[in-house]
């Protein structure tokens, strides 16, 4: 069995295109014959179905190890790739020509049992050293595959989620309320601020008063005219960029979006999140699960892949969904992102 | 009752002290008369056990809300000795000559059942907003209680905790090995390398090679001479900086000192930090649960409180222990940290 590497791409006759092909998904059909990726002449390799393939450029024979450490493939699409086969997955190098749609993935992979001659596609798989940075602007549609320092594999799926709840309340207006250094206290609240609505917390439990509110809270009631602070609406938001800079702005954006989806967010802090969310509060008696984890983050966020397996990992121990909340002038994308099992 | 606020300080007579002092364990005595302060005073309004307090500066009288909104307290203060007071405990507020050693502290907390007139004092307690960062150096003996933005607090332990593990074995020297883009290949490993010693992961788990090793246990291994890495320990270590910088000889470091305790250092990629440990390998068939996450910092780092609350939470949910290790020149401190439940 013949197989020659030349110009990035491993070639190979009928017979190869039969065995490779035909039988078993690697590489794609050009004129009756078969061409590879050198990530699939490696899986090739390494399963010792070929034990070597002929390097058109130096003329030399290269078994894996001299593929592998070779320019002509990337370690991390190798393992990925091989992870996916031991699967049971079909998969294509998303190559320039080869597939469809290539943009932004490394691999199209087919769901189980199809495979290059099929259309469907389960995945596309973008392939990552767990030390590359991710534009979250390139997440949405592409499952990462990260591999780590020691060539685990952690399949993160990410999503672009739509946000709605049917939390539903009547406030009264003009509600006085003092600015303290990092919250706004409201001493004679009325009741169904905090027990329908979910503002704030209240610092005596039995007698519910004062009602603590957060500045977010705080800022986005000012606006709606329901709490009445000295200097209104514009010092809550100064105090908050005092204790918390550009963030501030960011976080009440995101918080007002999802008031305004009918959702309740409160705070994340004991998750390391900026929000927990509830999509549906009747009363705070009875509260159910909160449902989501929201980070929020600027649209143009980087983010390191660790810290993208810190904040799903948590997500995930407690029973709720990662969102990024990705904040552009004005402007607020929903990006989830999940650990996947392929 | 009279209590008056004056220079910082609210003093009260011998009745006053009977009630507070004597029964209560607030404040101090000095002459025989009761001093408190403000932050205690808050605590004593809030109750209605006094109504209000006289402000010798401004001669008018002062409520619960009153004083909040002066500058005569803190309201972080005065939620955190409210929630210490209500979990059962009596406390000094930290000042200096009020108690022996009020340096880091905000408040000294006594074993429950006992009070300011007992030496013994279960928690030195730091009181801070969720947005004050922390200089990782301060930790080590407080207990930081953060008070997040809805005024929920979280009590963060922190202990300087001795490393120690008993993985022993022997390791043949020289056996060759690849040098890839982001990690090392050994295609004839000897079996104890891994199976005992616990060093890399097997590309193919059947045949067990070849073996897949990281660029710190690469690195670690060349400088003891059992790899034999073209180019040396160097090589593997100038490869490590070109992907990950600075942070890659910190990560050395960290990872040759807990190899120095006979701990074993494997990726803690999954749960978002640099290693998970086991401290007691025999082999790797029989491997136990790591014990221990470790996230590897400059010496000068500071903490956002959402950061560590995030990492403390993710150890608990997987029954871990957080462990920073501060690395300044050629000197590793280690830092735990976890949640406190008063």
């Amino acid at each position: 069995m013949k197989l020659t590497l030349a110009g990035g791409v491993v070639r190979g006759g009928r017979q190869a295109r039969e065995r490779f092909y035909d039988a078993r998904g690697y590489g794609r059909v050009v004129s009756g014959d078969l061409e590879l990726a050198p990530v699939e002449a490696a899986h090739i390799l390494s399963r010792g179905d070929v034990e070597t393939i002929r390097d058109a450029d130096s003329g030399e024979r290269l078994d894996f190890r001299g593929l592998l450490t070779s320019d002509a493939v990337s370690e991390i699409d190798v393992l990925v790739y091989k992870d996916l086969r031991d699967r049971g997955f079909y998969l294509s190098p998303a190559r320039e020509g080869w597939v469809a749609d290539p943009a932004g993935a490394d691999f199209l992979v087919y769901p189980r049992g199809n495979g290059p001659w099929d259309d469907e596609i389960a995945y596309r798989v973008r392939a990552i050293s767990e030390r590359e940075d991710v534009p979250a602007r390139e997440l949405g549609d592409t499952v990462l595959a990260v591999v780590d320092e020691e060539s685990s594999i952690t399949y993160l799926e990410s999503d672009r989620p739509e946000i709605e709840g049917s939390t539903a309340f009547d406030l009264p207006e003009g509600v006085a309320a003092d600015l303290l250094g990092d919250r706004v206290l409201v001493w004679e609240p009325p009741a169904e601020l905090y027990e329908q609505a979910f503002y704030g917390q209240p610092l005596d439990e039995e007698s519910g008063t004062p009602l603590q509110v957060s500045l977010v809270e705080a800022a986005a009631l000012a606006r709606r005219g329901i709490l009445d602070v000295d200097g209104g609406e514009q010092a809550v938001i100064e105090r908050g960029r005092e204790v918390e800079g550009d963030r501030f702005d960011r976080r009440l954006a995101v918080y007002r979006a999802l008031r305004d989806r009918n959702v309740v967010p409160k705070t994340g802090f004991k998750f390391g999140a900026d929000f927990r969310t509830y999509a549906d509060v009747e009363d705070v008696e009875n509260l159910g699960h909160s449902e989501l984890l929201v980070r929020v983050l600027p649209a143009d966020h980087t983010f390191s892949p660790r810290d993208l397996a810190l904040d799903v990992r948590l997500a995930h121990g407690v029973r709720k969904r990662m969102v990024f909340a990705l904040v552009a002038e004005g402007d607020i994308e929903w990006l989830s992102v999940s650990r996947l099992t392929p």
